[in-house]
């Protein structure tokens, strides 16, 4: 057997591991009893534990000296395989289960804190994650940015140097948009309550219509919704909210969004490093642009209104056009999770300044709080309330993940380029949004984008779809116009 | 660390991680979508590979030879991993795989024979799966009886020939009682429809009835009920059938049995080797007391009548005591899981006397099927009237699975044991079932036998249990006496 093959049969069973560690994952959030937590972690550490050790076997590393890449997919097996391996390896195995152990106890210390309303009782914890990270990031990168070894994690090829410039470009407009937008009326907002079997029906209906196949996945409720599973088995979670049913349908939008860019990968892909998502920033596009760019379209929320009127009659809404703007209505608010398509991205870029800030050291964690609150006021317009509405509000942190937050609005961004291309390529779209048929949106995704799975680098992923350079200007010009349309702006 | 320390640090990772791979077989009869299979077999297949390194793991070796015993529970650890370890290590890697492999085809020709009531097209490969069966035998045990190697994988400790005269005193006086029943009137059958929500509701509470805890375990529908998982996390399933709420309501009894078996184990054995059921017969003398001795007795049947009553009102069975006979009514039938408390061993001995002639060669595989109906005709007085109904009605040869019949009778012969001790210690028993309330007797069960989980031989389990060695005896007596009255013998 070549070195090569040897390999990816190796790989392969660790791929097939790595989807049992999220199954299990799933189902803790889905199906275990309450009480099986204890057991439930050591099952976890225990996964964890095989899944390290295969991908620091020193066979890996004898294996990449000697493989030879017959083709384009062996080569980018190679690479993602070798990146792992070279990552992983350089991290100091004590420095590793110190990081896992600190993160485990801040992520409890966090959620008391926020639900004390206490800062200070995090920081600690906190400056030793930050501390952590910023070693790991040293022994992975050297000397250059350590920003960038974290975020590579997620992003790979990203800079902090090029985001920051792509995010410093969008920051004003986006205030500027959304202080405008605040300026006008705001739309009707939905009132009184909504079956929650007539939620789920409708939730069903709309995965189905967003191209999601249950032959390889299933719906079941959690309380954060989410996307498990690669190739032949992806599952997702949604919600309901008695009063506010838009959190089930974009919820389950969005994670349709994430399952069928795995549902869509070339099947040849299966369990090897091509067989998922290419990145963080790559996936969050596709499931915004079902969740935004056709979900909260004109022409899909018309036919969304007819499902909803016919499981609820008339909940208070005039008529298509009334509905639209009750869809996309801005409203003020704190919290991230919570943000309509014009605010998101600013609480993403009030993170990403911050966290850089705080591994490059040109921040202090004692100073976090007042940056985050200063930034807030500068980009919202008022004040920070509370800790849990402001630098308490995400678990991210507390688990170590910096670099993370940006690949949220990279792939806003993202979603915005592929929207532009969709839009051009298919004309006549939303004559078929209007009658809830996404397929030719969906099938352009899948035909240039969504097939080629690890294949190609992030950015060369979207290059390759939309035929240019990605750029932060076809998302603004979209806000601008559908917001300003709506707005009367 | 000391060698036993270090042992079962290793151990306890390798029992989590044999968690994990049946909560994957949970998964797959209970929630995966349908078209996961493929992967899923890739998934089995890599966490089988890990769990088999691991339990021939060298460093367990070189950890056995130094290892010792600082009291009876490590003692009983050591002796169940180096039970295992010296038993995984005397088999070639070659043959478990020839075994697998040649296993996993011969299921499906086997379905596949049983839909065309075709025998001989699935002779060729029980030929093979006997053949490496009798080759692992001999691995295994030398020049001992082949047989007894194979049991002891379900059973440790028992042989071919004393299960053997236990079956032996059993069979005549099976056959005798059931040939004295069926010369009577039959009772009533249940007849009509039965709602499957009011079947589950039911269901649900005869297993809170029984002790099974919800907070360490779920309830959910499949198409073969079974038990799933130890410790903390002990999941069974159970099914409906419309015109037939006994095979729900006993499936979930029996189920409960072996759950609250797994539940009841002293929570100091979590994820080591006496954290589970000690052998198949033991955990079956726990399905079979709560499913027959306790659920099908007189007592309990009178309150399950007034529950039916409560949710399907007049059912058409006059009173309890009818109800009692209908739930203990004994039909003809081909079929061993359809069977009765009376039928059902005859149908195990059957089995145990044809595979032990199979594995010692004494009977040809060509011989087989003629050697099936020569015996059922013998026991039943009736011949087979086809080979689903006859020699291809069970999967488990097709498995390879030789020894694991007769645990299900040594179960039942275990049950009758423990009823009888249950009754002594636990005076008035029957006030209590009759309001649906079995605490006195789960929880004698789990004092005296549950919560030792491995610690002790299975029949020094069972002798602890009762006071006395086990016998074939008090299932006799229990049998004679209880069909006995119910038919006027």
């Amino acid at each position: 057997m070549s070195a090569y093959d040897a390999l990816m049969q190796f790989q392969r069973e660790t791929e097939a591991l790595g989807q049992i560690a999220g199954r299990l994952g799933w189902d803790q959030e889905t199906m275990m009893p309450d009480a099986a937590t204890p057991q439930r972690a050591e099952e976890h550490g225990a996964m964890a534990n095989i899944l390290h050790a295969r991908r620091i076997d020193p066979r890996v590393g004898e294996w990449l000296d000697q493989a030879e890449a017959a083709d384009e997919v062996a080569a980018a097996n190679l690479r993602h395989i070798r990146r792992s391996f070279e990552r992983t390896a350089k991290v100091p195995a004590a420095l590793a289960a110190e990081l896992a152990k600190t993160t485990s106890l801040a992520h409890r210390v966090w959620a008391q804190a926020r639900a004390d309303e206490d800062v200070a009782s995090f920081l600690p914890m906190l400056q030793k994650v930050v501390d952590l990270r910023r070693q790991e990031a040293a022994a992975i990168a050297g000397n250059t940015d350590p920003y960038d070894a974290l975020l590579d994690d997620y992003e790979p090829g990203a800079t902090g140097a090029s985001l920051g410039a792509m995010f410093a470009a969008l920051r004003p407009r986006l205030v500027a948009l959304r202080a405008a937008i605040l300026d006008r009326p705001a739309p009707a907002a939905l009132s009184g309550t909504f079956d929650e079997a007539a939620q789920l029906a409708i939730s069903c209906k709309l995965a189905l219509a967003f191209g999601y196949s249950l032959d390889n996945g299933r719906i079941d409720k959690a309380v954060h919704p989410f996307c498990s599973g690669s190739g032949l088995d992806v599952r997702i979670t949604t919600r309901t909210n008695l009063t506010d049913p838009f959190n089930c349908f974009y919820s389950t939008i969005h994670e349709v969004g994430h399952a069928t860019y795995e549902q869509g990968i070339d099947a040849a892909h299966l369990l090897t490093p091509l067989g998922a998502g290419v990145s963080m920033g790559v996936h969050e596009s596709q499931s915004r642009i079902y969740e935004n760019q056709l979900g909260r379209s004109r022409a899909f929320t018309g036919w969304l209104y007819g499902q909803m009127r016919d499981q609820f009659g008339d909940f208070g809404i005039a008529d298509e056009e009334a509905f639209y703007a009750t869809v996309n209505r801005v409203s003020d608010g704190f919290i991230r999770t919570e943000a309509d398509e014009v605010q998101y991205n600013l609480h993403v870029l009030l993170r990403f300044d911050l966290e850089r800030a705080l591994i490059s050291g040109d921040l202090a964690v004692g100073d976090l709080e007042a940056a985050w609150n200063d930034r807030f006021a500068a980009d919202f317009g008022f004040a920070v309330d509370k800790p849990s509405n402001g630098v308490l509000q995400d678990v991210h942190w507390s688990e170590g993940l910096f670099g993370y937050f940006p690949t949220y609005t990279l792939g806003n961004v993202y979603a915005g380029c592929l929207h532009e291309a969709l839009r051009q390529a298919v004309p006549g779209l939303d004559d078929d949004l209007a009658r809830g048929d996404t397929s030719r949106a969906t099938g352009w995704l899948r035909e240039n984008l969504q097939q080629f799975g690890g294949l190609r680098t992030p950015v060369a992923t979207v290059t390759h779809a939309i035929g240019a350079q990605p750029s932060e200007a076809p998302l603004l010009d979209y806000l601008e116009e559908k917001f300003g349309q709506i707005y009367g702006l």
